[in-house]
């Protein structure tokens, strides 16, 4: 089970600062959507290059131009990008050629996605690496959690990997741990924590 | 009726070098998504800082954070935000509220809803400025266009703005304009044109 830190609310120096003490207890670094607003795909670029050990997210939401936009993640040296599973069929197949064609990842991400039933399995069989139940933070202020998302996943899902981000924090990982995902997505629960590191700490040894 | 030049394959340097002979043509710049991942939002500021006089669109397609995303590219000097129209209510009402406190402008892309007829009376309730049809890259390699969802468009809204994009050219634009939109979005047409100035030239005459 990997830890993946989601980084939305920083300048890429401040990212870079934070990453000295938490890099140890993270597996995938999330450049998050606005990270990538802000910074551009600049900010996979130097992360991936001060930290090669790490896995390089970048949380594009490819929502169009499939294949053109993975391969610009990929080439700023990401290891997974991310398409979201409510766009057209064409712009995942898109970027799962793309990922082939370069050796990396591709994540969906399902916001906004009603019918997991129906969705889910055509998603899977396009040949994608991941696929992420994600309670957008507009939806976290109306009191929404993904763990319900979970477990209706996992009743679809047959061989792909399954991920999980919306708001966990040290006192609810436990509950998604218990769930299985393979990939386990923080970013205030860590970020905004009152120490960082020790919270990074405690959410890696959760997840052993 | 504003035509506005999106920006997608450049980068922020050729970019750039292009509007220093097609500015006088155009009215809107539009930062698009993958030039958006390649530079960062510091393409909305240098377009902006160099040409004032135009006005600026971040094609961010906000999914989630609509307010933090949406003060993101209007602190950066964007006119203009995109924000998905398949997205949650609460993050096109976040984009709205930013949008008002900055007196700034938000553009929703219906890019993959398929009930117009349900989906459009609602986002323009939410006070929106410009409700756009797109038909996105990877479809029109399947052959479509946005010809018909922008009249599909234009019979369920009242009073905001409208606007279309999806493989527009010299040779289609008329079709377009006799449908009266606000807006038309104009990227391939122009800048893949043999003359990218004499194509802005003309499309901008046609508007008129």
């Amino acid at each position: 089970m990997k830890l993946q830190l989601a980084i939305d609310e920083l300048t890429l120096t401040e990212a870079l600062e934070v990453l000295k003490d938490i890099h140890p207890y993270i597996d995938i670094v999330e450049v998050g959507t606005p990270f990538l607003i802000d910074a551009g795909r600049e900010a996979v670029r130097q992360i991936k290059a001060t930290y090669p050990q790490l896995e390089v997210l970048c949380d594009a939401k490819i929502m169009d131009a499939g294949a053109y936009e993975a391969q610009l993640a990929y080439d700023a040296g990401a290891d997974y990008v991310t398409v979201l599973g409510i766009t057209d069929d064409l712009t995942i197949k898109g970027c799962v050629e793309q990922a082939q064609k370069q050796v990396r990842q591709v994540m969906v991400d399902l916001i906004c996605v009603e019918n997991f039933a129906k969705r889910v399995p055509i998603i899977e069989a396009f040949g994608v690496d991941i696929i992420a139940v994600h309670t957008g933070a507009d939806q976290q202020q109306a009191g929404r959690t993904p763990l319900e998302d979970l477990k209706e996943l996992k009743q679809y899902t047959k061989d792909v990997q399954v991920a999980v981000a919306g708001g966990i924090n040290a006192e609810t990982i436990g509950d998604y741990v218990a769930l299985d995902p393979d990939i386990v997505i923080v970013g205030s629960g860590i970020l905004k924590a009152d120490d960082p590191v020790a919270a990074a700490k405690e959410m890696k040894a959760a997840l052993n």
